[in-house]
């Protein structure tokens, strides 16, 4: 198996399952950029290894509704639009409204847990775990060459509110019969203990929500259906209508309630225009951006930029969601807009509002045990939390030498119930900007961060073809250099100084033009200002 | 009193005092850039409301020596190079090395605790406070107007380290006098409780460092002269040596020995070389980068390109530090970087390895009790800071009408005992980049943002100044745009088509023709690619 995205990351989950010729994929999910990425809408897994073989791909299985497992479906299926797509019920209803929007028609299995499906070489079945959407699943991969368990992402909470408990009885059942490769979500690894259970939010939630006077905003992810079903409930018990604000939210929400995963009881739900005329404590706004998304509806609200909803100094917000590490900026500067606007706002660091998707160490420990596996292999983590991982691995008791630390594009191969790390093949990121995949790649980035930084001096000039002699006058020019529109007049002087000398000197290549005046300029800006913007010479040459 | 910066915002703390003409400033800092200001070295307070009044500053009174309340005092002597500088030893000490790379000689005046000192009209006394640097003060400050009270940055570890407490006894007494305006410290108004003793790291570090069996690298920030104490000191009791590395580690550390802040037994320390030749379990280096800086120590370290020290599999690196907002991606990939190494890696995520230096929600409530305010003014913090701390404030009986949420620029008067918003001074970020100061403003940030987002596509081409007929082959350039070669391929058609149809017109005029390429290329790209390139069209008129 190799995975072409996921692991020494958290996000655009893939991994590749191959077995005589035939490959089974687990999940196809997006990575979000990071500040050095500019620009980039998605990140992808790299679909190199598989391209070619497209034919050989038996099915597509997916654990769950999230963007890093499943955002990468439509970019897949644009390769081959039939590869069965497999997964539970909610799951594949998020498939099928993203891939609407693509235009493309995937052929979809619906599984639920304890069910089996068999994908040319590869028997797979199916179990119930907890995460933070629902319907999630864990999959067992049987080929002749042994027994795969893929957790997904995976908690266990133990007093679920849908009652759908992590199945570790299933999973003990597979320890018995004996699990070859145990692939094991990471993310939360470093993390001693247990996570809290989501029904204790509903709690806190009531008591926060009850003692407001005035709206109440929470803000949470659009896919957290039994967050979103906790608020509310909470809402119904204080008489106060919710509304559903923000595209994704009002979208999921209604597939939630058309699948009946959210049961919102009538008359309880009202539009916009209703919840506005409304008393203030009468009404609970339920609302994306709790990532701080500069254009979600939360963020428009913090700019006082919300065509519909001004914050006012009664109003409470509330952050029923994670920090994701990366977006601290962003959502400070929500949660500082909304307090300059007067409102009251509770995050989870002063509330217990939230609670991860991820098991801690302490659950982690029991999967070991329950899994008993001969080979394990972290997944769903950066490099310190495949670490924190491995530890628990060998801490229950798995053979230290056959415990898979690896990354993106490592392929390791199951020989006679031993896993080992056999080869290589080239992942790297795969860039969405815009309308087109691929095409921004890692020089256009650096060029982006070169730009970004400095900004450019343009430097442009026209010579006769045959003297070098400037036939203009040249121009030159800065963007994101200066405010200052005095900042480069000498170096038009020193580019004037350059072309006098390199014409002297019967140099007529624009080339070598090019190179003297960017050579100069850019000593001439190191020294004066000790900046390092792009320089660009365009020479031109004129008459032949 | 207005502030030139630090509320909120953390950062670049400077607030003005004024009576009579006269003016008393407090702190001058500097501001570190986020994302949204690319390229910007420091941000300096904005002088501009005292730039022509440079006579009537009296002095300028110091804190503490944190880069975010002396890092822009260079820049006002620039102003007026003899201003008088107060401050306790230590914080002078570090303006003085940092106005010898200025090539500055300053004014010193040095203050203890208990000292008053008096400049035009302004008393000034000098309170013990306790922070995450050595010798910070409290200032209080005496007119005819009334007794204001500035807190700087402060906490009340009850247990410190150099048995220095916070003065509260002297608030106090401050508070029976009758404290007209109180400006407190917000940064932590929002964490709930008491702020662990700085000693207990003490006893965290030796379990941790006790445990070591290879090298230790322990990186904090290098003026917390405090805990790099605890860690020599645990270093002494395993029998290891330490090795300052990074440029202000070492930098500072010497002139905490000189001082006699910091207390290294004989022997103890050592050069880098003589580390290296020692056993690992003997060794401990303690180095910058706690933040994850790009440039510093450990994440040359973290990237495998230190000169000196190479990352082992054995390596405990300790993270003895914050994590301050927005450094995340930066820190985790530091950590990620030396996980993948081999090393383990402690964070305060993992152990109690710090504490912070500003007080808590629980102890700002003992400040406010012991100085009973008539007026009180959080400063120090960003929004919801500044509301967190208003809110203990009225907790303790401070009349709600008389805190001062206010921001940078907002002039208070104090006017019989009673402190009043009057007015508004423009204050807005002044930007370093590179060698000058305020060039780099706002639009050319805006440039840079949308340059370093989508880069831009220059189209270059020399016109007939008389026909406006094209006298060279149009250039079609991009950067930070694609990194397929043919990606601009047909704009070079559609320039053609431009340049055709404006010369049939009769335009020759270079800047009409400059904006029909614009509004073509712009459109055809947002088209095509479904992106915004900074589109730039230069178009030089050839032959007069």
């Amino acid at each position: 198996m190799v995975a072409l995205g996921g692991i020494g990351e958290i996000g655009r989950n893939m991994t590749v399952f191959e077995y005589n010729g035939k490959l089974l994929i687990v999940d196809c999910g997006v990575l979000f950029p990071e500040d050095a990425q500019p620009g980039v809408d998605l990140i992808l897994p790299d679909f190199r290894y598989i391209e070619d073989r497209m034919d050989d791909v038996e099915a597509v299985v997916l654990t769950h509704g999230h963007e890093d497992h499943i955002g990468a479906v439509p970019f897949l299926l644009r390769l081959r639009g039939d590869i069965p797509v497999v997964g539970s019920k909610f799951t594949l209803a998020l498939v099928a409204a993203k891939c609407r929007e693509h235009r493309l028609r995937p052929k979809l299995i619906e599984v639920r847990e304890g069910e089996r499906t068999t994908h040319g070489p590869f028997e797979c079945e199916y179990f119930a775990v907890n995460h933070s959407i629902p319907d999630a699943i864990a999959v067992a991969i049987r080929t002749p060459a042994g027994l795969a368990l893929h957790t997904g992402d995976i908690k266990l909470d133990q007093l679920p509110l849908d009652g759908r408990l992590t199945d570790l009885a299933g999973f003990s059942r597979l320890g018995d019969e004996g699990v070859d490769l145990f692939l094991v979500d990471s993310t939360n690894a470093e993390v001693p203990g247990f996570v809290t259970p989501e029904r204790q939010i509903g709690g806190v939630l009531d008591q926060v929500i009850g003692k407001a006077r005035g709206r109440v905003i929470v803000a949470s992810f659009a896919s957290h259906v039994h967050r979103i079903q906790q608020i509310i409930d909470v809402a119904h018990t204080h008489n106060r209508r919710v509304t559903f604000v923000g595209r994704s939210m009002v979208r999921n929400m209604q597939i939630a309630q058309d699948l009946g995963y959210l049961h919102v009881p009538d008359g309880v739900e009202v539009d916009m225009d209703t919840a506005a005329t409304l008393p203030d404590h009468r009404v609970v706004l339920i609302s994306t951006g709790s990532q701080g998304e500069p254009l979600s509806a939360l963020s428009r609200m913090a700019r006082g930029e919300h065509r519909q909803i001004n914050i006012r100094s009664a109003d409470l917000v509330v952050l029923a969601s994670s920090l994701i590490p990366g977006n601290e900026n962003s959502v400070f500067a929500v949660v500082n807009g909304l307090a300059k606007l007067g409102a009251t706002v509770i995050t989870q660091q002063s509330a217990k509002v939230h609670v991860s998707g991820h098991a801690s160490a302490g659950e982690l420990l029991y999967l070991y045990n329950a899994v008993r596996p001969s080979n394990a292999m972290p997944v769903h983590g950066e490099w310190r939390h495949l670490r924190a991982n491995a530890a628990l691995a060998e801490a229950t008791g798995v053979n230290p030498d056959r415990i898979m630390l690896a990354e993106d594009g490592v392929v390791v191969d199951l020989v006679d119930g031993q896993a080992q790390i056999v080869g290589r093949v080239p992942v790297g990121h795969v860039y969405v900007d815009g309308l087109s995949v691929g095409d921004v790649g890692e020089s256009t980035l650096s060029e982006r961060l070169v730009l970004g930084e400095g900004g450019f001096i343009a430097i442009t000039v026209a010579v006769d073809s045959t003297t070098g002699r400037a036939v203009s006058t040249p121009e030159v020019s800065g963007r994101g250099f200066s405010d200052d529109p005095d900042a480069l007049k000498s170096a038009a002087d020193l580019v004037d100084q350059v072309l006098d000398t390199l014409a002297a000197e019967g140099v007529s290549d624009t080339h070598r033009i090019a190179q003297g005046i960017r050579r100069t300029v850019g000593r001439w800006v190191a020294d004066t200002y000790r900046r390092r913007p792009m320089i660009v010479p365009t020479v031109l040459a004129v008459g032949d």
